[in-house]
């Protein structure tokens, strides 16, 4: 991908940016140390979600390593991106419909019942965008599902059953 | 884990092979690389399939680094490890059910079409095995089940879609 494709995928990032303060910044300390999006994690993807207008958004640079056949992405690690980016979005829109911000407290903590994911076209190793919508929310059951994207094409769609954990 | 346990184990999964060889190690070289179970890939887990007398089985002990919430497995990895575990079982089945056994040739490439996983208990940092069973079998479209497991206890289930890669 060229550098000045990055960079306007960057500024539409940020436009559609409702808050700087990434959720997973605000998880417990006890939750923070997840290899997809634990601050604590170092060897993780510490991916960033954040609200947007209409949703939430993820982006991810895979490094090389995450290769799965010829040179595109492996699915697993596209499924565990999808994973992560549904817990941090089932927060955010727990917190939104009960009145919170991101940063208002720390966040509630989910975790996943179900993960569907489906594969609709290759992804390449290049910077990918997941942008999360919220199907159904309850007091502790929220469904998010995903649009993984790469360069505009959409090339993974992801629904996930999330569950709060209880003392959160 | 105990070693007597771990040794239990390894002495049953031994008891149910079919094989000695995996399939990952029959896949053709542009196949190899990837993170999940390429043999060409020194950072990624590299998991080996087996046929079993009803199945198939897989088994990995997942690092530290790959830690979710609190001292569990986090479920990014694991729905990782059912994706390729998926895959290699498709080759697997595939070439029962056309007469040839795993060694016998290169195995043919099934690349995933969709993913679903059930997360029905949180699953330790510990030993797992993965085993799997054919649902469907088609002339390009398999699908698997698998039950991922911890000392015995079913911790994960999954169900995946594969395709045949065409020129495979």
């Amino acid at each position: 991908m060229s550098l000045p494709h990055l960079a306007a995928i960057s500024c539409a990032i940020m436009r559609q940016m409702e808050s700087h303060l990434a959720v997973q910044d605000t998880y417990p300390a006890d939750f923070a140390h997840c290899y997809g999006c634990g601050r604590y994690n170092e060897s993780g993807h510490r991916i960033k979600t954040f609200q947007t207008e209409d949703g939430t958004i993820t982006t991810f640079d895979p490094p090389g390593i995450y290769t799965g056949a010829g040179n595109f992405a492996y699915g697993g690690i596209l499924a565990s991106l999808i994973d992560c980016h549904s817990a941090g979005s089932a927060a955010i829109f727990w917190m939104q419909a009960n009145g919170r911000s991101v940063g208002e407290g720390l966040a509630p903590r989910f975790v996943t019942g179900r993960l569907e994911v489906d594969f609709v076209a290759p992804t390449p190793l290049e910077p990918l965008v997941l942008a999360g919508h919220l199907a159904e929310l309850g007091q502790r059951k929220v469904v998010v599902t995903t649009e993984l994207s790469c360069s505009g094409q959409v090339t993974v769609r992801g629904r996930a059953v999330l569950v709060k954990v209880s003392d959160s």
